[in-house]
């Protein structure tokens, strides 16, 4: 289940520069690809001649050429062309809303005629020269809203992430969640402690001591249909915290865009964008590679919790204060998904 | 759904050479093994002891002998022997009717009473000395009808095998169908064209030159139940084409047994047939590896096709004029089983 | 389906040593540990925060500690801390009676109330320092039962470990079997025959000769719910075969612990006790890798005959005399698992 009258991000531009890109989002098999002026586009990853996947083409001129007898698709999903035939009268394929923006292009899985391009997130970060970005996508055979509850409740952190941004803290210092329309913070404010090793190197990068207490904090905020962006860092103890100078912190926003491609695997585009050396980037891959290593330390737990939640299917979860940013993002997507349900029922 | 009261291609005689071989077909999991006379053999691959696959155990003077508790099975799947055991009561398992000819062993999975081992197809290319044969053996997870979709239609060359048989005119020169009873006819001719690079090796090491346009011909020929014979070839431009004198032309047949594993799978038994050179066994491997190079081109679309096939059920296909070959191949098909259906309802 | 008021191997007292470990046993997906005195614990394997298993977790001062976000669980099922929370009111989740005994630890996956540590298996071999043991573990997809067929009908020596233990002696003296009470023992005595292989080695580890006639037996002892012990040994021929001095033979228990993972799959203990060089830890490993040799033999067997089964799930097996040891154990544990429903229907 999931809201569909929504932007997901479906792909990196990266990886349709080449060729058609055949991937499962929110349970519709999709080809992507860039048309005759370079936009993204989307269609129903089917040959409308014998059913072939598009994806398996390739581009020419910007029509999608199908590789098995040469069908030429339009962007549109009518087909354009085909050697010795006549195609006007070839049933049209489903052509998705895309939007190319911010480094990502995102899929509308919903109601064409609600797709607004003015909708999809504002991504201040993304625009703004000061800011750098690196992330990367992993596939994991988990529910997307595990995903969401386990970026919603980051004392996962001293358990699962140990050795790098866990600390024994985040368990003691109490989050506090608020609900503001259809988005969710859950925030968490621990002062005077020592920062963790990912921390200390984030310090150093930024010419800041490591061997002082830090005050750090972690904002985590879940918009629809399934976006995470956590603003985190660490000021030297006693100087503002969050608001401390910006010679006296190190802070980033953790970036996460959770996209389903079924109701148990997920396409999940995490990264990191931050305003300070944005220009460096040796250290936009030490970060990437970092912050890669550690959230894959996410994924054994993501999946064998999916797993045992299939093999108990009955089984009532807790739902304790630290749950709270998780438990409130679902009402919010239950509530959307109703809606939808209201207005086009058998849509879902 | 497949026709059953049919010769199939279940193995080649090497196959069977030194060991049993389990192998599923037309849904049927069967140990085909040589007996005392070396005949080829087919039996249900279960032991009437306890149910273990006979293909785990060995021959003995014709005798299949399972691996797990010795029981003999003779080729009439009735059981021979046990040690220490009165088998006379065993249930017999159900042996099939097979037949051993022009290089292939022919299963018929229907009613034995109506195997007659007289409609084994007649390969004269097969007993013909001035013809040598070459080919090898896929499994593909693709409903068996899709690959004589593939081979009745090949318009899919231009794309799929671009770099070796495919070339731009396949799609110019408009192919015709015929049927012919049970068999279904689908040509074309291609005069004046450049010989694409497959062709070209053959003209090399026929000592032709390939500097020159060539006529060239592709007479694909449909029987029941899933067997495909092409005759390919191109000649020197202008010298009769097809009808060319043997010094002006390279031709060969290209063979195609398409035997169901399941409902989506198959073997595909491949090969060439040619009438030059035929005690040249290094052309026959050389001619085999490319031949194997290309078909394995077909694998990916073939099994994504069957995959994009399941997940939209329902979806209409098109039947263009290049389907025609593919389309009365199936009319014939559907007639078959209709026809058995009605004889004796549920056998399918 | 299985007998669940009844004591399972689980797993090895080595395997819980150093971090928890989930394994499925009886259908139930188990953490296995050791608490504070050291002692084995069996829980579900299900935090009931948000349902990760808890065998990602690990364990501090005899607490097992959930490794997503820090629940700390009791030996008895309850929740003892989580940071930051009240635990009084989770639900607990349910422990199994265990014990450690013998060198394996025992699982009760039934009724708890009717765990009776007594009833755990007498394994005099595993008490007695004039006994040394070694052994192993392999999964196996197919039914436990089939498992207890195999070790109670050994012809299958003869076809299965024919260069090793096997010998056409086997398949010509008839075996017998007996029930008495839930124990059913088949045995077969072999007088005046050649020692094989794996017994002439054993031979010369005892410095007997290897070349003289040796009376050989094997005495099958099943026992619910799935365990089968094989008195097996040679003695010098015409000393009085099974009951001849102890310098006169070579004998020795195989142990084999058959514990159902699922309806076809298995965890399988096998083994091999002796009373002789007791000490030489170099022999019990030469004999565990020969014994690990040879039951290795059986795995495709029995999957290939439990693939077949489920392909043919109407068909009947044969019991022949050879299959009596079998076909009583499954009296034995029909039997079993009906008193089980009588008592408590729906349980299994």
């Amino acid at each position: 289940m999931f809201a569909r009258n929504q932007w997901y991000v479906a792909c990196t531009p990266a990886e349709i520069d080449d060729k058609p890109l055949g991937r499962q989002v929110c349970g519709e098999r999709i080809v992507f690809y860039r048309g005759a002026e370079g936009q993204a586009v989307g269609l129903e990853d089917w040959c409308p001649h014998r059913g072939a996947p598009l994806s398996l083409g390739r581009v020419v001129e910007g029509r999608l050429v199908c590789g098995y007898h040469g069908l030429e698709m339009g962007c549109d999903g009518k087909t354009v062309a085909m050697p010795g035939q006549r195609v006007r009268g070839f049933a049209p394929i489903r052509s998705f809303p895309i939007v190319e923006r911010h480094g990502f292009v995102w899929l509308w899985p919903g109601d064409p005629a609600k797709a607004d391009p003015a909708a999809v997130p504002d991504l201040k970060w993304a625009q703004d020269p000061a800011w750098a970005y690196g992330g990367g996508l992993f596939h994991i055979a988990c529910d997307y809203r595990l995903m969401i509850d386990n970026l919603m409740d980051l004392t996962h952190e001293t358990y699962v992430h140990a050795t790098s941004i866990g600390q024994k803290e985040i368990d003691q210092a109490a989050s506090s969640t608020r609900v503001d329309g259809d988005q969710v913070v859950t925030e968490r404010f621990m002062n005077g402690v020592q920062a963790p090793p990912f921390w200390q190197m984030a310090l150093r990068s930024h010419q800041l001591p490591t061997d002082q207490p830090v005050d750090r904090w972690q904002i985590c905020r879940f918009s629809p249909p399934s976006h995470v962006m956590i603003e985190v860092g660490v000021a030297l103890a006693g100087q503002g915290g969050y608001h401390a100078g910006a010679d006296q912190k190190v802070s980033s926003i953790v970036v996460d865009f959770i996209t389903p491609e079924s109701d148990t695997s997920i396409w999940y585009f995490w990264g990191m964008a931050r305003n300070f050396r944005p220009d460096d980037k040796a250290l936009t891959a030490q970060i990437r590679d970092g912050q890669g290593k550690i959230f894959s330390e996410d994924l054994q737990v993501l999946v064998q919790q999916q797993r045992n939640l299939l093999q108990w299917p009955g089984r009532e979860l807790l739902k304790l204060n630290i749950d709270a940013g998780g438990v409130q993002a679902r009402k919010v997507i239950d509530r959307l998904i109703a809606a939808e349900q209201v207005a086009a029922p058998g849509l879902a």
